[in-house]
């Protein structure tokens, strides 16, 4: 349950966190040491989230860091820190600290020290989430991988979600923040299970500048390839987190168009997402459609019902404000497939926006009566 | 499946109905018809709710009060209708028409009468649930009795919730509306089962004259015991229908004081009752305050973390923004109770509000994943 990752050479680092108002003291210290320019080292912890957790709290996340810098030889401001699990309880410091001491000793470059590392950040989640992509920049082949972990109270704009990104990619810290924010926006802060944030979610990006690429500095075709990269290796983790979601079985996408503004749109592709009768519908693999209409109807966006259309994947299921005669049992097996995408159209602008949700079973229920304080 | 509700003499009648965008045709027609001045039945089907349905849809439910107004012996305007079920099919009208005959045929004013309405409007619904009460209004006792229905797509603003209210008071039209929007307002409008309103919400009040009370001709003592009545039944109401709601086992009341305004202890209040972590804690018996706190760290609205404070019941779990020692076992007894109280402040300000829950069970999802189009 204590996950480490060091750069010995220090690494430019990046991060963006829940927009929770009540964040765990991981956050709180993550934040500030983010804007150190050698991070050398990421610890964190599964199982409990160190929020709500007052003065005490945020002492035993700096000593996290500092045990952490001594075991690799900095200062506990190149340290970041992450925890994840139930909120209000104290961390064990008697087994987190050792713990840190046992994760050192068993650092390794190894494919399976990578896997251990995604497997020591689970809590909920049923497998561990890793992806690894490869872009060339100049001459050189530039790596990026990430391990991921979130499977309840993931709201868009992160939830339980801790992600880790490295690069051995050259490339300076204004640009990787944008690059990192850039791809988060589109993945991460696109994914609603339960349409709640925890005090938690951490997305972290360490950049080594190891593989002798021709220097990113500016915001150029190299930049737009790794930026391209990362986003692309985000929506993959976002995609394996949607299907790892607290008793997921399938995942949607619900793309919103004809919006007064993307904001709007927005609005309304997350309230679909979020509707639990919706996410229930898909589980039950029902093209309930008057369910998703009936999201768009009360969430308060602009539409006109005149031109208000809904698909199915490429079924046309309720066409300018009625229902449209359709093939059932086509429909029904899109909605009953690993993966579907929801088609909305609003009729009065050319705003557009997406959002990802996964569907809601009863083992989501029995997991989070069953996780106890 | 056919409700039917019959005032020989006429009533003056008021409505509140859903504020979802998209409604059913029998709202169109019941917004209209709910203006006459002498309305003589009210005709309800469970199973279809007509909504998302066009023009055929439309005629279907103006078809439905003109055979009740022909077997009442009335005009169509007198008459209001409402429906509920599964969004975007067609009323079978070959079915709804011998129904409302059948049902006129059966017209009684006998407590079975009563019972079989409030069974002829279940859908999901387990049990029927009724409620009556009198009050004496000068020298005469008024009666005031009530029907609803409601299981799921229950937002605050009354979702699938139909309502049908009667009351042998003589009341003017202005305050028999006024005292319906007052008592809905603390009552339906203020419980929230899956956060949705459905797209046919409707509550109904009927006042026949017949008690011979002193007229209620302004907002006078005699006023505020009909609409103190009239609440605290509505008020019964939503505790049946809470308590009732797909898959309940328990309810909750969430109050927010300390707010900026009472606007924002109504939204943090909402997104407490809403999380679904939280239903599913309480589905479990866990005082899990931490996803309280959460739930309110993540909806926006102001409070002062150094004094932000959380009650189960009497007991308090969270002090001035920290985690407060407490008898794990009381809290644990207090949240699997049939009905309890979670108090939150937020220190901010004197804003303060409520709002009704129910937890979130396997059979929630069950019957929404099974409840098939």
């Amino acid at each position: 349950d204590i996950g480490l990752l060091v750069c010995q050479q220090g690494a430019q680092a990046a991060a963006v966190f829940t927009t929770n108002k009540i964040v765990s003291a991981a956050v709180d210290v993550c934040r500030a040491n983010v804007k150190s320019r050698k991070i050398k080292a990421v610890v964190v912890n599964s199982g409990i989230a160190n929020a709500c957790t007052g003065k005490k709290g945020l002492k035993n996340a700096e000593q996290m860091c500092k045990n952490t810098a001594g075991a690799v030889g900095t200062n506990a401001e190149n340290v970041l820190v992450a925890s994840t699990g139930v909120i209000g309880r104290q961390l064990e410091m008697g087994k987190i600290l050792p713990g840190i001491e046992s994760a050192h000793k068993a650092l390794s470059d190894s494919a399976q020290a990578g896997l251990n590392f995604a497997k020591a950040i689970m809590t909920t989640d049923t497998k561990p989430k890793q992806a690894v992509t490869s872009v060339k920049i100049g001459k050189s082949s530039v790596t990026i991988a990430g391990a991921v972990k979130g499977a309840g109270m993931i709201g868009p704009n992160m939830a339980t979600t801790l992600c880790f990104l490295t690069t051995d990619a050259d490339i300076s810290k204004p640009l990787l923040k944008r690059a990192l924010a850039e791809a988060i926006g589109q993945s991460l802060n696109r994914l609603t299970v339960d349409g709640h944030q925890s005090t938690n979610d951490t997305a972290i990006i360490l950049a080594s500048a190891q593989a002798g690429n021709t220097p990113i500095r500016k915001a150029d075709r190299n930049y737009n390839k790794f930026a391209k990269a990362l986003g692309l290796l985000c929506q993959d983790l976002t995609r394996q987190m949607a299907l790892d979601a607290e008793g997921a079985t399938r995942m949607f996408k619900v793309v919103v168009k004809g919006a007064a503004s993307n904001a709007q749109a927005h609005k309304a592709a997350r309230a679909v997402a979020d509707y639990p009768l919706v996410k229930c519908a898909i589980n039950g693999g029902d093209p309930n459609w008057g369910r998703i209409i009936c999201a768009v109807g009360s969430c308060s966006v602009k539409f006109n019902p005149a031109k208000l259309s809904c698909k199915l994947g490429p079924v046309t299921v309720f066409r300018n404000g009625s229902p449209v005669k359709f093939d059932h049992k086509k429909a029904a097996a899109i909605v009953a497939s690993k993966e579907h995408t929801i088609t909305i159209d609003l009729g009065v602008g050319k705003g557009n926006d997406f959002c990802f949700g996964c569907d809601m079973s009863k083992e989501y229920v029995e997991i989070n009566a069953d996780y106890h304080t």
